[in-house]
C-alpha cells in the first residue's frame, strides 16, 4: 500500500505548515459559558465484520454488497485531520486502526502519534472491536478489550477513558461497571435503547445518567453514562449526514446559485436548541459520522468548519470541535445533578413490534462454537503457553486471541452478520486454534515428558468421531487437562466399539466404566456432519459412549489408559430398555428424575440429598416467525406469530440406559428433535442434551425452538438471568425499573439475553437451567422457564443484514440439494435446589462448564509414560470462590493472572466472603520478584484509576461487599471481595 | 473552502518529501519496446450539469440525485497525484477546474503548477465544458473552448494537444477538423459510436484513424482519432472499475483472506490482450475512470500502483501510468500505416432499436433561447463591448460567456438534463444576459451620443409583448443594431395598437409600413407566456405587427421614428382575408406559395426572378414515441412507435394577409398547431412561423412532431444536412460510408442534426429549409425533408437523466393544475433556387438569421436624437463571403477578430474563392500597431502550431481550396481561402 500510504510521508511537514496557512474559517471555538454549546464530535462507526467480513471490510472489497474500505477512510481522515489543528477525530474499533497503523512509513506514524498526544485523533473505546453486550460471556469481552488496550498504550502510551458502545442492541450491567468503571473508563456513551424508555427520558431530561451496573460493588463501580438522543448519525432532519444522499452542503459563495448560509445556520440552532429541551447542562453533542464514513472525510469536516464560522458568527449557539472527553470534561465541571440508573438496558425495542431479542439465540451452532473455542483460548492455549513458556515466533496464541476478539463484535457472536461473514469468523477461529493447538501440544509434551503423538485432540468428539478411540486396538491413552484452579473429578466419555474395555488410572488401578449404545441420533449427526466437515465419510459409527470418571489437579493433567481387560474391573455394558409399564419411570442416583409412562414426558425432579424437589413438565415448543406484513422475524428481532407455542409433539417415545456410573432417558421428540436426559453417579444435577434440526420449513413457516420447564415454583413474575455470565438480575414479567411498560410483546418483550444460567425461586426452592452457550430465555408464565435454543427463518427483519436466518449445511459437494437445514446440539444442565445450595452450584457448576476437562488422545504399547502434573505448589487450590480467568505470558516474560471472585454480595452464607489467594503457592519453581495490580484491561496501573465523583439525585446503593485490601508485596496475597476481578501482573526474579 | 482547502498548503512539501520515501510498488514503469504497452490514463468525467446543476456538482450539493461533489474529487486527485511522482491524471472540464483553482491557497496553485509542468497533471480538451457535437453552433463551440484554453495559458502558459470528447452522442466533422486540427490539437479521443460501426472497427482494427473532417481544407486539417473499443470506463468485466460496487481490489497482503495477487494480474493481462487484437501497435490505452469518480483517488492509485507493480513482475505485458499525450506519442512514434476517415460519426445507435436522434430536437425551446443568446454575445454584447470599451469591473459580458459556455455541455443544448437543470442554464442565461444588456445599453449610449431610456429592449417581443410599442402614444423610437459586418435590409415589425402610425427613418424621411392583425394563436401564446415568465398578465393584446424595412449599416445602427401621422405616408392596413372560392391561393410577390383552396395546404413554391420552382405538399404529422417494453422514445432516443408519421389534420383552414410589404397565409392545423406562411417583398424566400403545443397527451400517447416538405425534386435518396451550421455534408438514406448499414430503424436512423439547414437538389433545383434552432431532420422519401420540431414524451429512455421529456410551463400560481405543455414558437425559412443560387442564399440569409437586427426602443418628444453610427471605415463592408464571427474587447485592451470565409470549395461560382479583408477599414478611428495570427481558440500564435504527419493506407483528400497567405502586416490585409477561419489579435498603438 505505498501508493497510498507514502503519500502520507508528507504530512510530516504538515502541522507546521499549516500553522501559517491562512484560514477562510475560523475553527478555533472552545467551549462558551452561557451558551447552548454544540459538541460536534467527528466519528466512523466501522463493523469489524457484518455484511462483509473484517479483511473486505479493511481492503475495501466485496463492494457489490456494501460500498466501504477502512483502510481509505483512515487515509482520509489523516488527511484532513492534519490540514486544520482545530478539528478532531475519534476512532473505535482497533482491529482496523492496528492494520492500518502497522502499514504506515514511521513518518506517518509520528504524524498519527502526535495527533494522538495532542488530543486531536482520540482512541476511545479502544478494544477490538465493539463487542456485543448480550451474546458475550465477560471473559471475552474482557480479553478482546485487552488485546486492543494492550496495542495503544505500547504504541502511544496512553489509556482510553471513553467507553464508546454505540451500536449494541441493548447494554448490559456487566459492560457498565466491568468493561465501564473497572476499566477506567470516565464515560460510556450509546445510541439505542427502549423507544418507550426514550420517550420517557426526553421527558425527564434523563438520557444522560450514572449508572451502577453492580449490585455488590454499588456506588463504588458508576459510569457516567451518556444514551443519544436518536441515534449515533448526526441530529436526523437537518440535513447533516454527509456522504448521505439527503445532506444539504453549506453554500456559501455568493457567486454560485443555492447560497444557503442563512438556512443552514437556522438548521443548525433548531436541531442544537431542539437537542437542549431535553438534555441536562447547555453542553449537547452530535455524533457528527455513522457506518463506514469519511471515506469523503472532506466532506464532513469542511461542512463542520463552515458551521463552526458562521453558526458562531450568527451566536446564536457556539458550536465546536470536540470529542467525547471534552464533552464528559464539559458535563463534569457543570456540576450538575445527575438520575441514578442501575440493571440494565435488556431487552431493546425500537418499536412495538420490534423487540431484539432473537438474536441472543441466532446462530446458535456459531455461539456454541465461540464459547468452545473461548475455553480452549483460555484454558488451554494461554494457560499451557505460560506454563511451558511463551514463543515469540508462531506457533503462539496470538492468531486465536485475534479471532476470537474479532468475534465478539456485535455482528459477530451476536448471529446478526451475513452467513459468509459467519463463515470467515468461523474460518479464522478454526485456523487461530489449530495454530494454538500446536502451542498446547508442544507445551503438554514438556510438561510430562512425553512425546506429541500423545496429544491428538478429537474436534467432533461430540458427534462420537474419534478414529483413534473407535479403532483403538492397543491400549489407548487418555490424557485430561484441567485449566481449572481446582482439583476436579468430571465424568469422561469417548466413543468406542469394543465391549471389553477396562480404564485405568496412571498408577495401573482399575476405574470403574460403563458403556452406553451410542444413539441413532448421534449416528445420524455424525454421519452427516463429518461429511460435511471433513469432506468424507466417517466409516461405521462406534456402538457405545465409554464412560469412566477422571480426577485432575489444578492446571494439571492425570493419564488413563484404556485396553482391552479382564471381566471383572469394574466395567459394566449398558443397553437401552423400554419403559417398563408402570405409570412413571424414574432415572438417576441422588438426583432423580421422573418421567410419565403415558406420555413419555418429565414429570418431577428431586435431589435425594437435600430433599429440593419439584414437579416439572418439560418439552419443546416453536413459535412461528412472523413473515407478514411489516415487521418480520429475523436475525436481530423476535416477533413471534401470535403469543403462544406450538408443541412440537404431546407424546414422545422414550428409552432408559441404566448402569452404575450413569442413567440415561432418550426422547426422540419429533424426527429432528432428539433428547437425552443424563444423570451421573455423585453429579447433583441432570445433563439434558439436545439435538434440533434440521428444523423443516417446508410448510413455509420460519421456526423458533424453545425447549420449556414448567415446575410448581410459584414465582411470581420474577426470574434471574445472568449479564455476560458474571451477575444475576432479578426480572419480572411485563416490567421495567426505568418506566411504566405499555406491553406490545408479552412473549418477546420479556425475554434476556443469557450466557451463564436462569432460575426461578420462592425463596426455599431454586429451579435453575445452566446453558452451553448464548442463548436467548424468559419465563412467559409463573413457573416457567424457555430457553431459545434454534432459529429457522425465512424472511429478513429489516435491520440491515438483508438476508433470511435460514443457516444449512451443505455436504462437499456443493449444491443446494446436498444441503440440509442446520443441526443445533448442545446441553443444558437443570437442578433442584434449596435456595442456600443453588448458588453455590451455580457458579461452580459454570466454571466447569466454562472451563471443561480438555481430552487429549494417544495409543501406547506399553510403555508409554506420560507423567501427570499440577501447576500449583502441592495440593494448592485456589479458594471455592475464586476462579482463574487469566493466566497468559507476556512478551517480557511476565504473567498476566486475572483472578475473579465469583460470588455476588449475599449469595451464598459460606462463600461471598472475602478471599485470600496466595500467589506465591501458584508458581512454585519460580520466585516471584514484584506483582503489580493493573486495571481490569492491563493497561495501567490500577492506582491510577481516578473515578470521577458525580452529584447523583437519588443516592447510590452502597457497596455490599468492601474490595480486597491492596496488594501487599511483601506477603503476596491477594484479597477478593465479592464480585471482585484483580489483574495483576506478575514479574519473576 | 479554506478548511478543505488549506490542508493542501502542505502539499508544497511533497513533491521533496516523495523522493525520500521508501516505497513498496515500484510504479516506475515507462514504454517497453516489443511488449504490448497498456497505457493506464486515470480520468474522471464530470458533466456540467446533467442531473444536478452545475454548482450542486460542484459543491456537492442534491446528492439525493447523484453522489457527486467536484470540489473532493479535486482535492481528492491533487492528494494522491502528489504522493507518487510515478501517477498522472488528466483533468477536462474547466468550468470546474477554474473555480476550484480560484479557490486554492497560493502555496497549493504552485504545487498545481508543477504537477501541471512535468506533465503529471495534464489538462486536456481544455474547454469550459465538453461540448456536445449536434445541437451545438461552431462558433459556440469556438466560445467555450476559447473561455477554457484562455485560462489556461493564463495560468500555466501551456496549450491543451487532446481533444477528450469522450462521452457525446455522436462527433461531428466540424469537431475532428475545426474543433481539433484548426484549434491545435493532435489527437481527438472519444467513446461513442455506432456499435455495427464499432463491430466492423473490431475486425479491421480500425479503431484508430486519421479523421479528415473537411473536405474543402482535406488533408491539410487531419487528426488522429482514437475510439474507446467499448465506453471510457476502464475494461469491462475485470473488476477494475474503482468506486463501483463491483471492483475487486489486489489484494496482496498474504496475512489476510482473498489474496488474489495471480488472478488479478492475470485477468489484467487477459483485458490487455483481448485489447491489443483488436489494436494497432502494441500501445493500447486504458481509460481509468468514470462519471465523477475520484472522490476516492486512492481506491484508483493505489490500484494501479498495484498492478503496474505485479503485471510488470509478472512481465507477459507491461503496465504504465500514462496521459492520452504520451499514448499518442507512442502511437506517433511507431511509424504505423492509419485508415481514413471522412464526413462524422452521426447518427448514433447503441443497439438496433436506440437511435441517439431524438436529442437533436429535445427541448426546442430551449435550444431556441440558447441560439438567441449566442447571437445576442456575439453582437449585441461583445461587439458593442469593444466598440465602447470594456470596462473590467461589472457589468461585463463575462458572466454571459460563461453562461452560454456552460449551456454547450453535452447534456445541455443537447436537452438530455433534467428539467431543473435546464431551468438552471435557462436561469444563467437570461442573468448573464440582463448584465451584458446593461453593457450594451451603455455602449449604445455612447455610440449614439443619446440617453439610455432609448434602447429598453423587449424579449418577449416574440409573443407582440411590447408595452413600449403597444402603448406607444408619443413618438416611439426603434434603433436597430446591425452585428453583420455587411450592409443589411431587413423587415422590422413591432406590436401596436393605432392604425394611423407612420414610419420616418432619421432623416424624417417617411418609410412604407404595414399593419397586419395579430393572429388569435399570438394572443394565446401571449396571454400565457407573459403570465408564465413575468408573473403578470400582460393586457389586453395589441392589434396589429406593424411592419417596415429599415436599412442598417455594417456594425452599425440606424434609428426609426413611429408616430400617429397623416394619411398618405405610405402606411397600409391589412386584414385577414378567407380562401376566395378559387381551386388554389396564391400568396407572395416574386417567390410565390400557392395553395390548395380545398385542403388549404401548400401545394407549390415558385421564384418569379430565377424560374426556380417546384410542387410542395407541407404539413405536420407526429410520431408516437415509443413506450412499450424494451426501448423507449425519450430525451436521447428517437424510436417511433412503427414507421408511420400521423398527420395531425387532413385539411386546414387558411386565411390571408394581404399587402404591400408583406403576405401572410394563416393556417390553424390543430388547436395546438398554428403556422404563418409569410412573404416579404423584395425577399427571395418564405418563412415558415410555427406554433406547436401543448401537444396533447391526454391519450396517452408521447408524440414528437415533424413538419414534412414533400417536393417534386427526385433526391435519389440524397439530402445534404450541415455540421454545427458549418459545413454542409450529403447524406445517404440507409447508407453509411464506413460499413455495410444493417437497417433496423428506416426513420430514427436517418434522421441527422441541423443547425443551419438542409435541401434537397437535382443538380438543377434545390429545395432548402434553413432553422432557427438545433434540430433533427431526415429525408426518409425521395423528395421529402421533414424536420422535428418538437417531442413531448412521457416515458424515460434509460440513459440516465431518468425522467420523461414531458415539458410543461406554468403560471405563478404553480401547482400543476396551472401547467400546461410546453409550447415551443419558431420560424424556419424555405426557398427553392436553382443550383448556382442555392448556395449563396443558404450562407447569406444563414448569416442574417444567426445575427438578427437587435431592436430597441425608446419614446420622444420630439428632440431626442439619436445618432446612427456605422463601426466601420465609410462605406466599407466585408466581402459578401467572409463573416465576422467574433469583435471582441480583450484586457489589455487588444481586439480579437475572427473572420470567417463561408463558402466550401465549388459551392459557389463566384463566392468559392479567397477573399480579402483590409483590416485597416475595421477600425477607422485607431491606429493598429501589429496584428498576430493566433490558433482558433486564441491560445498560442498559429505559426507555432506544428501539425503530426502520420501514414495514411488510403490517400486523402487534398484541399480543395488554398488557404489565404500569411498576415502582412505591412498591408494589414487578411486572406482568407474557402472554410478558413482565421483569428487575429490586434494591438491597437
Amino acid at each position: 500500500m505505498a501508493g497510498g500510504r507514502s503519500l502520507l510521508t508528507i504530512l510530516v511537514f504538515l502541522a507546521i505548515a499549516e500553522l501559517g496557512a491562512s484560514k477562510r474559517y475560523n475553527t478555533t471555538a472552545g467551549i462558551v459559558a452561557g451558551k447552548i454549546n454544540v459538541h460536534l464530535v467527528p466519528h466512523t462507526h466501522d463493523d469489524v465484520g457484518w455484511l462483509k467480513t473484517v479483511d473486505q471490510y479493511y481492503i475495501g472489497s466485496n463492494n457489490t454488497i456494501q460500498e466501504a474500505g477502512v483502510q481509505y477512510i483512515l487515509d482520509s481522515i489523516l488527511m484532513y485531520l492534519t490540514s486544520n489543528p482545530d478539528r478532531k477525530f475519534v476512532y473505535v474499533e482497533q482491529a482496523f486502526f492496528q492494520r492500518w497503523w502497522r502499514e504506515q512509513t514511521e513518518e506517518v506514524q509520528s504524524v498519527v502519534k502526535e495527533l494522538i498526544h495532542s488530543g486531536r485523533l482520540e482512541l476511545i473505546n479502544g478494544g477490538w472491536c465493539m463487542h456485543d453486550e448480550a451474546a458475550t460471556h465477560y471473559i471475552d469481552m474482557i480479553e478482546q478489550t485487552t488485546l486492543g488496550h494492550k496495542y495503544i498504550k505500547e504504541q502511544f502510551g496512553v489509556t482510553p477513558r471513553i467507553g464508546w458502545q454505540i451500536d449494541p442492541f441493548g447494554h448490559s450491567a456487566v459492560q457498565a461497571y466491568l468493561l465501564g468503571a473497572e476499566l477506567g473508563f470516565d464515560a460510556l456513551f450509546f445510541a439505542r435503547i427502549d423507544y418507550q424508555d426514550r420517550r420517557q427520558r426526553y421527558k425527564d431530561k434523563s438520557l444522560e445518567v450514572i449508572w451502577q451496573g453492580s449490585n455488590t460493588l454499588g456506588s463504588d463501580a458508576q459510569v457516567f453514562t451518556s444514551i443519544f438522543p436518536v441515534h449515533y448519525g448526526p441530529p436526523d432532519g437537518h440535513g447533516l449526514a454527509y456522504e448521505e444522499s439527503d445532506e444539504i452542503p453549506v453554500q456559501d459563495d455568493p457567486l454560485l446559485f443555492d447560497y444557503n448560509v442563512n438556512e443552514r445556520v437556522d438548521a443548525f440552532v433548531a436541531a442544537a436548541q431542539s437537542q437542549a429541551n431535553i438534555t441536562r447542562t447547555n453542553h449537547i453533542m452530535w455524533t457528527m459520522g455513522n457506518d463506514f464514513k469519511y471515506a469523503l472525510a472532506g466532506k464532513w469536516f469542511v461542512q463542520m468548519d463552515k458551521f463552526i464560522h458562521y453558526v458562531n458568527l450568527d451566536g446564536r449557539v457556539n458550536a465546536l470541535y470536540s470529542t467525547p472527553s471534552m464533552y464528559l470534561d464539559a458535563k463534569h465541571a457543570a456540576d450538575e445533578t445527575w438520575p441514578l440508573k442501575t440493571d440494565d438496558f435488556f431487552p431493546y425495542a425500537d418499536d412495538k413490534k420490534s423487540f431484539w431479542t432473537g438474536y441472543f439465540t441466532s446462530r446458535a451452532a456459531f455461539k456454541g462454537y465461540v464459547r468452545e473455542i473461548s475455553g480452549f483460548l483460555q484454558a488451554r492455549a494461554l494457560q499451557l503457553e505460560f506454563l511451558a513458556g511463551r514463543k515469540k515466533d508462531v506457533p503462539n496464541t496470538d492468531s486465536l486471541w485475534d479471532a476470537l476478539s474479532i468475534s465478539q463484535h456485535h455482528d459477530g457472536v451476536s448471529g446478526t452478520e451475513k452467513q459468509h461473514v459467519t463463515n470467515d469468523y468461523a474460518k479464522r477461529l478454526a485456523i487461530g486454534a489449530a495454530e494454538s493447538d500446536l502451542v498446547v501440544k508442544s507445551a503438554l509434551k514438556a510438561l510430562t515428558s512425553s512425546s506429541e503423538e500423545n496429544f491428538v485432540k478429537c474436534p467432533l468428539l461430540n458427534v462420537s468421531f474419534c478414529p483413534l478411540t473407535e479403532h483403538a486396538k492397543k491400549n489407548l491413552v487418555v490424557t485430561a487437562y484441567n485449566p481449572l484452579a481446582w482439583q476436579r473429578e468430571d465424568y469422561v466419555r469417548i466413543p468406542v466399539n469394543e465391549e471389553g474395555l477396562v480404564v485405568k488410572d496412571a498408577s495401573g488401578k482399575a476405574v470403574p466404566s460403563q458403556l452406553v449404545p451410542v444413539s441413532d441420533a448421534t449416528k445420524r449427526t455424525r454421519s452427516y456432519y463429518v461429511r460435511a466437515n471433513l469432506g468424507v465419510a466417517p466409516g461405521t459409527p462406534p456402538s457405545y459412549w465409554l464412560y469412566f470418571k477422571a480426577a485432575v489437579p489444578p492446571l494439571g493433567v492425570s493419564t488413563y489408559y484404556v485396553s482391552i481387560g479382564s471381566a471383572d474391573t469394574g466395567k459394566f455394558l449398558s443397553k437401552f430398555e423400554n419403559s417398563n409399564g408402570s405409570s412413571s419411570i424414574e432415572a438417576g442416583f441422588d438426583t432423580k428424575l421422573t418421567f410419565s409412562s403415558k406420555t413419555g414426558y418429565l414429570t418431577r425432579i428431586s435431589n435425594g440429598k437435600s430433599g429440593a424437589e419439584t414437579p416439572v413438565q418439560q418439552s419443546y415448543y416453536w413459535y412461528a416467525g412472523y413473515a407478514g406484513s411489516g415487521q418480520h422475524s429475523g436475525a436481530y428481532i423476535f416477533l413471534p406469530d401470535g403469543q403462544t407455542a406450538t408443541p412440537v409433539a404431546s407424546e414422545v417415545s422414550l428409552k432408559i440406559v441404566r448402569g452404575p456410573l450413569v442413567e440415561e432417558v432418550h426422547q426422540e421428540v419429533a424426527p429432528w428433535i432428539y433428547q437425552i436426559f443424563r444423570l451421573y453417579k455423585d453429579v447433583g444435577h441432570a445433563e439434558v442434551e439436545f439435538v434440533v434440526g434440521p428444523i423443516p420449513v417446508d410448510d413455509g413457516i420460519g421456526k423458533e425452538v424453545i425447549t420449556r420447564f414448567t415446575t410448581g415454583i410459584p414465582s411470581e413474575g420474577v426470574f434471574y438471568s445472568d449479564s455476560n455470565g458474571r451477575d444475576f438480575i432479578k426480572r419480572v414479567r411485563d416490567f421495567r425499573s426505568d418506566w411504566k411498560l405499555e406491553v406490545t410483546q408479552p412473549v418477546a418483550g420479556n425475554y434476556y439475553p443469557v450466557n451463564l444460567g436462569v432460575y426461578l425461586t420462592d425463596k426455599k426452592t431454586d429451579f435453575s437451567i445452566l446453558v452451553d452457550r448464548s442463548v436467548g430465555a424468559g419465563s412467559i408464565s409463573d413457573g416457567q422457564l424457555e430457553v431459545m435454543l434454534h432459529r429457522r427463518l425465512l424472511v429478513d427483519d429489516g435491520r440491515g443484514v438483508g438476508e433470511a436466518l435460514d443457516e444449512v449445511v451443505c455436504l462437499p459437494q456443493g449444491n443446494s440439494s446436498n444441503c440440509e437445514g442446520l443441526t443445533v446440539q448442545g446441553i443444558s444442565y437443570i437442578n433442584v435446589n434449596p435456595v442456600a445450595k443453588a448458588a453455590r452450584w451455580r457458579r461452580y457448576e459454570g466454571q466447569k462448564k466454562l472451563f471443561p476437562l480438555q481430552l487429549y488422545f494417544g495409543t501406547t504399547d506399553g510403555e508409554n509414560k506420560i507423567n501427570g502434573f499440577t501447576s500449583f505448589a502441592s495440593g494448592y487450590a485456589l479458594p471455592e470462590n475464586v476462579g482463574l480467568i487469566t493466566l497468559q505470558a507476556l512478551d517480557n516474560g511476565d504473567a498476566l493472572l486475572r483472578l475473579a471472585h465469583l460470588y455476588e454480595a449475599d449469595e451464598d452464607e459460606d462463600l461471598s466472603k472475602t478471599a485470600t489467594v496466595d500467589l506465591s503457592k501458584l508458581f512454585p519453581g519460580r520466585k516471584i520478584k514484584s506483582a503489580t495490580e493493573l486495571s481490569l484491561s492491563a493497561n495501567q496501573e490500577k492506582s491510577n484509576i481516578k473515578p470521577l465523583k458525580w452529584k447523583i439525585a437519588k443516592a447510590g446503593i452502597t457497596r455490599k461487599s468492601p474490595r480486597g485490601a491492596a496488594l501487599d508485596a511483601s506477603k503476596m496475597e491477594v484479597e477478593l471481595g465479592c464480585m471482585e476481578i484483580r489483574t495483576i501482573q506478575i514479574h519473576f526474579e
